[in-house]
């Protein structure tokens, strides 16, 4: 069963000896690769000292063992709006690669800054599925959206403050977005955005 | 540029006379399909005096003129949690069904009588795509998404009461569903469901 | 006071007998421009029965008696992302003529299609001030205070469903654009958004 | 009065010594048992100083002096989503013990995985009343609810990030369930439902 | 299964024949009570013209056929804080009684006059399972459910105005009650309620 | 002006220091009592080395110099429906008594308890004016409103969780309180209680 | 008890038949004065067949029946906005002159231009209690909260619009108002206000 | 392009190295102003090491290089409502200055004391522009719009508590105001309101 995909464990509210324990005997009961999202430092260093060929990304905070052999597949394009939301970009990416697709991270290409976009405009346009996380407005889904006839999934992140409630501003934004063909996940929610798109971009490939 | 794809008009908030109008320059300065979304049947009887080939579906209150030749391609399975959320469903088909989709639809499948989707599992597996159209609490989308590795889009429906506030509650559900995998759109949008899944069901296909 | 100002009547929630009374009297007792907003046309029918100089804009909604002699100044430019978004538009249009501004009104150049605001760049770079009407999730507001370094005014309106609540979403949205330069009015406030602009155009005339 | 009820004080915004002499006084003063909710192990220390029969469950955050001598009646089954859910459901359970009712508690059956949920078929069938502990988008509850014939009470868990709103996605969830005989209590209300559920339990018995 | 359970059709959002035919259905093809809920009176005059046992109940919406034989048993107390309530209050009593429920329906004894409360003590301490049903602030629920050592479902009604925003007053009332051993339900919902207090007075017969 | 009225200052969101001088100063330019809310006992330490007559409350957190000769006057009653409620009801009570109001604080008298509150129905009848501070539901104004001619000051507080949303359930109970005669400050608004109760309780003077 | 009270009926909800019969009941059965709050003019039409004595006010939508002999005594100040919040507080001034209260109504003095506020400082420092009646953003309550030293009732309304939530944007105003001594009532309700006003009133008699 | 504007970097959510490192390269490549937002004091020292020249404001929480020749022009007045409020003003007083406004700030001009606000009324007539910063209800707005004929720009604050929400109060009060010529920015977003302020300020220049 989901020959290929990764196990996925979800550290949150996990304590970090809890978290390593069930990363360790997903490591050794199965031959996918294991993801930890959500994690810590911690939960890294106590699963390196039994299994050293984890690895972990701060940014993303994920600890993460990358077993797939088979290169990687499609064109996954994942644009950031600002530098504030590279960690749920980068989890993104963590996760498409580790769900086997090639994957291009654009970041800095907020709305304010067209031009900026639109430098971009052919690996845009070369994109098989498009991953767009923005906080502030979130208006860059729209953008994005307009510009292709591709899939896009849209991450809206709590980058901002006061009327942004954490979140809701973009998440509404790209719920209402004018362009079509947009799907969205939840606030911050960079692994189920990658998730989404790598399940997407999977089905480019004739099986 | 969007080869194959329909023309859409939004026809809320424009007068029949309006709305008709546009659809008919549409059909006229286009060879594409070309679908005007949540029309009263006023729209459809304005067009059909000039152009009789459109056609009008009153549940999803949809007026369209279909136009592609090619055959449909893959395999998008619709599922409707109550009857009451047929409306949306519907306007998700009948978008596919003009993107070119082969399309089924399932209904009366809500989560409260888990035996009658579970009668569905094997064409459940068998899509490329799967659009969930649930009101209430949407829990639908969590179980769907559960069953299938496959992208699933949902869409929450304004079918309920009380603290369903319009739709807010299964669109919270959607978008904080335990499953992966899933993308949401906006309240009530079966169209954007449609479009959405219509793009990637395209994918399947290898150019 | 208020020198060449005009004298405004909201008429919402006003008996058209009560509306249509307070406008000819302001007629008879200035002489400045005057003008009834959220009118019905049954409001226009008593006024100009005793004031057939009144005029009436129905997408506007408004009632008004124009009188200024001197010609318009300066330059606003209003963008409305949708033709929905119109009656709003139009009424800030109506009210910065009465208010003496010079104005420019663009339609139908909503993000999903950033080619059809492109064209218009040259129009945009020459505005002393914008306004942008929005409806969906009003992301116009931050491209268009990303290309111009003149001040902004945003106007969301309640165009939308679902999750659109009435037009929490465009508003949010402008109130947390990543552009800067943006000042936000009430939803559908599109008298409030002309009011303000022909403020700030007027600075720009040498006293 | 409330014969065979414990005695219950809630600890949060108590100083540890103002909940101790409370929990002390109310295990000399009366022969039933005594609990302490949303206690920090401090209470604890304190308690056991003076009554060292006290007991303390740190997963539930508890204290409390377990006196009843009569077997546990009925049967209650505490069904947990996820293991972050096990905190609030382990104070459900304990709740459930010191009033009398014979409790069985599972955990790991969020509807992501129907088939954990379904292995458990006899034991949820065999219950005269139902917990459902359930965090993210709280399906659990319309799942179990469609199953069974029996009482549903259902809690929302904070356990969830972005728009979950702190337990609002699955408290709207839970109130808004399409399977019928679900109550509701507030989010994190283990204590709540541990209490209504043996009130409910306690009524098959025949007095 | 669910032996003795009425089949249960929400007419809202179906049109007077479909939910005729399904009520007409479900009486040829099921020998369990058949109850409408939402219904308007032209449902029951198109079922009477077919089936005319079934009865219609004004006040609660409700189109229905009584058919159990055996005697009500056990006794639920519902209580309605004020007339406007009543709607509400009657399709619980009406659901209650056809699934086999002793029914007892007290009105107009909201907290602001307690004296009309407490009048009825014998008839509360008597009740198995009581049943508040209470708009305005809702805090009938929590007086009920501190006299009583009994399961409390409370229903949270539309009835009032301004800031309680369609029942969310009294439904957060509700749910944040300072008494134990309440369940509650969403807004206006009757059936619900009453749904749940019969499964719970059920459990009070021997079996 | 405002003869006899303590000056206040909020305290926070300013630094001790800058708190300490401007209650030094006040104590120093007017005749007046002084206080100080929402403040730490820091500030209390600064103010006290100047000047040893000013006094600290820690569960009120005020830091107050009384001053006023005159004898309290009339009759408030401050009821407080848990222990948690406490510093609110304290601020209240301070408040009032810096105000020349002669005050009764009751506590602990939830309406889950009812007998508890009807013990104290000799002083409440003898109050001219009644605070009622309460978390949770806030149903105790209600009764107490219901008890009562005379006018109630109601006090939401934050003490709940989960749905309580910070004082959201308790502020919309009040609001929405179904006897009259009820006025409704801020959430933990205290101090506004107490000084809008000695407004009133002033009036009851004869000038 | 209550004694010189009038019976209030709320007539919303309420069949005009109910309202007028539970009307002329309390006039037959009680000597006081009797009023209907929220009443159409059908009602009143009914009851004055039978007690033509009755009287109705169609701005405030009261029907009444004024009973006390004795003169009005103090002065409640009612202040309103604009013209739109005229109903509200009409009804508040009517409940006051029920209730005994010698009352003043001012009209149209919206902060937006001061001048006309304080030209009747006069009346405003004469007050014993004041109500003030405001929607748009409500800022009249904290403006003449700072004006004077005696009890503020302020009452928000829903007149407004967009962002305006139907009276929330003026209700979270008054209850944040920056100037002590003001207690909110509900969105709308001015029978609310008047009722608690006129209790505050007749605390300046000496009894 | 934007000539005479300053370079800004927002600080938030970047670490002290990332953002002076950007602070140093800005003041390198371009000769413009350069100003860091939301900047802690550990940036300054970073900066400081390298770029003396620079500049921090430990209210405004801004770090500088000012570097414009031209002696300011125009004339914004900045209004903040209370002391509380002040790091905002303070944000919005350096951007003006920045970007080579003349500014005068005026503090302690809440709506509770009008006289303390009439004071500085021919300050107040004289700008071109102003800014009202303002928490609690926001009432200022409203207040100094209707003073004058200028263009205002509003920025609420999250400076109050209980239903204060965050700042909401204020925002929706000023999105509300019922004086016109109004535009509000994000709750807190000196900066913008400053921006906003100083390009309108501009438009006074003849050029
Ligand atoms: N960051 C995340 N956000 C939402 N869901 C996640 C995240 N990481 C993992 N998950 C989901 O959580 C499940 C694992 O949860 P658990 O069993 O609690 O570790 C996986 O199957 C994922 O679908
Ligand atoms: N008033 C109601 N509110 C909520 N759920 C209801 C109501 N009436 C019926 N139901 C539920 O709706 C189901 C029937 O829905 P349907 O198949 O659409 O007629 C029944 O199984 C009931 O559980
Ligand atoms: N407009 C109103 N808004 C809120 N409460 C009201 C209103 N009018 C009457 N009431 C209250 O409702 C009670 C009468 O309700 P009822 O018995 O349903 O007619 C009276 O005791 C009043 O306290
Ligand atoms: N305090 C602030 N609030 C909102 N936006 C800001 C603030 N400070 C700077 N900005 C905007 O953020 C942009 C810089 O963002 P960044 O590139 O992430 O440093 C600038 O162009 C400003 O328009
Ligand atoms: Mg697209
Ligand atoms: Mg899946
Ligand atoms: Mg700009
Ligand atoms: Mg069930
Ligand atoms: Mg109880
Ligand atoms: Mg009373
Ligand atoms: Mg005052
Ligand atoms: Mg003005």
């Amino acid at each position: 069963l989901r020959k290929g995909f990764p196990e996925v464990v979800y550290c949150e509210g996990k304590t970090p000896q809890q978290a390593a324990e069930i990363l360790i005997r997903l490591a050794e009961t199965t031959d996918a690769s294991v993801m930890g999202t959500r994690s810590g430092v911690e939960v890294y260093h106590l699963v390196a000292q039994m299994r050293p060929e984890f690895q972990y990304d701060e940014q993303a905070r994920m600890v993460y063992l990358k077993r797939q052999a088979s290169p990687p597949v499609g064109h996954v394009v994942v644009l950031a709006a600002g530098t504030s939301d590279l960690p749920v970009a980068r989890e993104a990416v963590l996760t498409l690669e580790l769900m086997g697709a090639c994957t291009t991270l654009i970041v800095d290409v907020g709305v304010a800054g067209l031009h900026r976009l639109l430098e971009h405009l052919d690996t845009i346009y070369a994109a098989r599925v498009l991953v767009v996380v923005a906080g502030m407005e979130g208006a860059l889904a729209s953008v994005v959206g307009g510009l292709v006839d591709r899939p896009v999934v849209a991450v809206p992140t709590s980058v901002g403050y006061g009327s942004h409630f954490g979140g809701l501003a973009p998440l509404l934004s790209m719920l209402n977005a004018c362009a079509s063909g947009i799907g969205t996940v939840n606030i911050d929610n960079g692994f189920g955005a990658g998730y989404l798109a790598a399940l997407i971009n999977q089905l480019g490939e004739s099986t």
